[in-house]
């Protein structure tokens, strides 16, 4: 099999790394272009990137020359870890340039044409692509990390007993701002009870990646989410405090039965797939993230500590690696359902 | 003003440490007896304790023999950071001998008769004591770390605008689990979402701190709590991410009014007692535990971000040093009440 | 007593802070202007400045103007908190301006008509101010934070015994990097064997300290001194490792009670000299950052471990608070010296 | 190949857990008995041990039931993690019983007649287990985790330079104090300056490590370490500054040709030889804890910072996997040379 030539957008940066080490052995996409601003474009990647990874840098991306990020690379797709202050325009160019554009940025995610996408979950929304009116070119989306997390784990309770409303609070690794992101002297001995922006998207994405397709895009779920963020001294690796108010009564071993019997038979067979998608732990103490966040590659999200809520109906811990499910991984699997829904094969 | 001769019980302990710093140069209480296990009897203090804190000890401290914690030390209250192993017996004890038993375990806190006090809150609830049969001596109490500073910021809002429900997201210092605690290896780049029995005292405690004392004993309130509790790496603070729902509709600012007018006559003139119990924030990204935990000497409630919750009322985040406020400062406070109200005068 | 008027140049970053906040209740200096850079400038301080102490900054200083920095200011003497990068320019358009600069940067440090100062080493090196030729005007500066340590561990040392050569090794606190300073990412469960500049700064700055003023300027010492730094995740307090060679035998009691007896008569009377520039721990753990750091608040050097080297003649362990002894509370120390000395009289 | 049945001692601590972590896919040994303390003897070990990798336990050995540790055990060769406080007699006890004892505790280290084992450095001392007299039995030891990093840093410059002294300042990893170890509120914030018996072994292993094999076992090399050890919050990794004086000039260039040059006979084929033991960096802020602590599986000691030393010839930084190299890791190195060496057939 020819390998699929892929971009990756905003490669210096601490998202585009992660594209690029998680890309390093695809067994479908072939990194062909390394795009990042004009500051370091034309320097060899291994100059213009402060590599972060323990993880060493491939030879062939180190010696890789980094081009601007415009319309002209050579590829097929492009995945976009781009900043915000930057993701909106540029994608949109690449898109109408014809480029299959896999976005981890926020600024496409809620426009009514545009999937906001975690394979597993839904799937059905991919056809939305198909109202864009850029040609050949598409954008889709994967969440905020945080939600990817939670949104997860409340699929199988959407599913099997309803919503009726949420209630979140997370504690954010450090890798989540990015690069160089936290100033040490802010987290050390501390906590930062505020994360710009984060909680409006984790009370409004997921009612649009569980919301029904219709006529003009997606039509929200319409239960409710409060979050409430936390920024703490952990590399990575989000956990989450959650509380929720099913529509139907449900008993513990039911829900963690939905969680143990949930499956996708849309990512079967996709390279970055996780065996699966939820793991239930019975140890009170888990999930924590050093333990936790690396399984399967930190592809599944963890939960654990169901127990009933004096306030709610159940209250339950999840843990989700924050740059590999909920970012950069979570993006490579769109992608590959992409190409095995036939979306690339199209052009 | 002669000074009250005070024993500190479980001396060596985390603490106890904390009632010799808090007591140094306190204007009314004079230590005169510092009692441990056994194993600790007979040693110098500063050869039997592994003293923990910045501030250096005492040299008089220092040079004091520990006793056996056991009736016959010359005092008239007990300063108790007993562990909980044995608090319960020893504290009987203690009482049953005379002695004022001024209790930071958690053993009596949910008796009948003992007052859980938090004095800016109830300090009608401290003539339950006539009903312990014990003689001249008496036991009172003070909450959990968590929960001192949860009930102080709701207290405002139950007497303004009444609880229906509460949801609070503990994110807890490492002081708070004692010394040794929790190991190292354990917290560095992680986060533990467990700890033992906490979930349960915050969960209770505030109903009999806010109940109404009748016949038999305190008439515990009967909203719903919710507690989800996390260790973090953090030396001292806890902060708490806490949701409401409340009986009658309230504006934001009013709610921040309750809390900036919330005043207590009962502490007035306590050495202990903070300029103000709560401080409210403007500040987006406050309260800190690294920049607010020692605010008034560590005995003032931090809140902030007060807004407007999806699915309750309102949420906040709150932050209560919990060595100080939440423990030996808070049973000092308490201590100084009994002071004023003329219960060590009547022994 | 009237207030000497004095200036922080550099007011908003770290230094600055830290320089405002030394000098809140001083009962010499009064700080009359705030000025930085023009982004700053008209700022009010607050508004200006990020602070970064967990100690609130007062009132009136909050309220304050922050001017830009350049001469003009209603000030005396000027504290230089500058960066490096612009330092060297405006001090020197200070000092030529008549002020008397008083500075934490490393610009001017070597050169050989100013004073490089430690006012319990060598007060007698004051009297080079004469031979600049700024006209009223002059300027003093304080060693690197890890070389006030240092110097001051040896003093005794070089008097009692002579120096033949030094190693040091020293793990180093996040705010000696100043502010954003290091990213979290790069630190948390790390260490960063390299600091750049510092280590030649504690190579040299030591010589000059302990030299003999003669025609020129200082006349340096001539051991050596072998540096290797390296940042460790700590918020405050350089700890360094030392090995010394002697000119002659000592025995280690000698060595201990030089350093106990170590005394200076220039601080005698001076706001911030601490009770004892030197103490000792006998305790093998000690000293340590977190207890240590700020004892006599933070202006004494703790010195512990003391016991032969294989290899030279004796090895110890030191503390310093950097930012406090080791720059903004060393340098004010300066201008006490300079006051009781009468050089801001003369003027 | 049929595998060599090996126990492990000490199962349940820490050490123990990093052998079975390390032998689960071994294509050599396979793990036939865990044996622990009477306390956890009859239990399941997933029951027994506290399993502290985020690398989960397999579950053939979670099943295993622990046996006490006492001869009996179905093995031939015996990994011992066990504590210092027990492992002297009970390693002598399997010895004498016909077991081949490769241990990582210190007890034996040091007796004429064992070998003290880094295989790329001294494999030509294994013949001393001759003159053991144990029967069939014999123990050979692996180093402490500093030696290890040190010897295999200074055995290149050894052989092509000569060594006169050394001295070595380390910043060492939380996991070297085993399990519970350092308490948490002891490390946040803060670097401990002393490790018990640390120094000693550092100042005397090598000197064996690097000694010839005499008439009576090994005659020790001659030139002096002085050491000085500390403890930082770091999870794993020992960093080491480092000075040298060598006994013949040499050029920087040379130094670093000797390290890229190191290679090992003795260790060829075997499964846990990294294929290079030693890497030499570049840059001049590496090697660092978190980015270069797994190279190679944790089996490679990293250097960097190369510089002439004012006081002595040179001076480096390097790093070293502590539970791994120099460790468990290396205690397996040790198994598998004597698997090469025919050691394990004899018997």
């Amino acid at each position: 099999m020819k390998k699929i030539p892929v971009a990756v957008l905003g490669a210096t940066g601490s998202v585009g790394q992660n594209f690029i080490e998680l890309l390093q052995d695809h067994p479908w996409f072939e990194i062909t272009a390394l795009a990042a601003s004009k500051r370091s474009a034309g320097k060899k990647y291994r100059d213009a990137a402060n590599w972060l990874s323990p993880n060493p840098l491939a030879q062939r991306y180190g010696d890789m020359v980094v081009r601007e990020c415009l319309p002209g690379l050579p590829a097929k797709l492009v995945f976009s870890g781009l900043d915000a202050t930057v993701a909106g325009e540029l994608e949109t160019a690449f898109a109408t340039a014809g480029y299959v554009v896999v976005s981890n940025a926020k600024n496409h995610r809620m426009e009514h044409d545009v999937p906001l996408m975690v394979p597993e979950i839904n799937p059905q929304h991919l056809p939305l692509i198909k109202r864009q009116q850029f040609g050949r070119g598409f954008i889709i989306t994967n969440p905020n990390c945080s939600t990817t997390g939670l949104v997860l784990a409340l699929k199988p309770l959407h599913d099997n007993f309803g919503l009726e409303s949420v209630q979140v609070m997370t504690m954010q690794a450090l890798s989540g701002a990015g690069y160089p992101g936290v100033p040490s002297m802010d987290i050390l001995d501390n906590v930062l009870p505020f994360i710009a922006g984060e909680e409006k998207k984790l009370e409004s994405e997921p009612l649009k990646i569980l919301g029904r397709i219709n006529a003009p895009g997606i039509e929200l779920e319409t239960f409710k989410i409060s979050a409430q963020c936390n920024r703490v001294a952990l590399s990575n690796g989000h956990l989450e405090n959650v509380s929720v108010k099913l529509s139907t009564k449900a008993m513990a071993r039911d829900v963690i039965a939905a969680w143990k019997n949930f499956r996708s038979d849309a990512v079967e067979g996709l390279p970055s797939a996780p065996q699966r998608p939820l793991i239930y732990f019975n140890e009170e103490n888990y999930p924590q993230p050093r333990l936790h966040r690396m399984i399967n590659g930190g592809m599944t999200v963890s939960i654990g500590r169901l127990r009933p809520c004096p306030v709610m109906d159940f209250r339950f811990t999840l843990l989700v690696h924050n740059t590999i499910r909920g970012a950069a991984g979570g993006a490579i699997l769109n992608a590959e359902l992409l190409y095995k829904k036939g979306y690339l094969n199209e052009q």
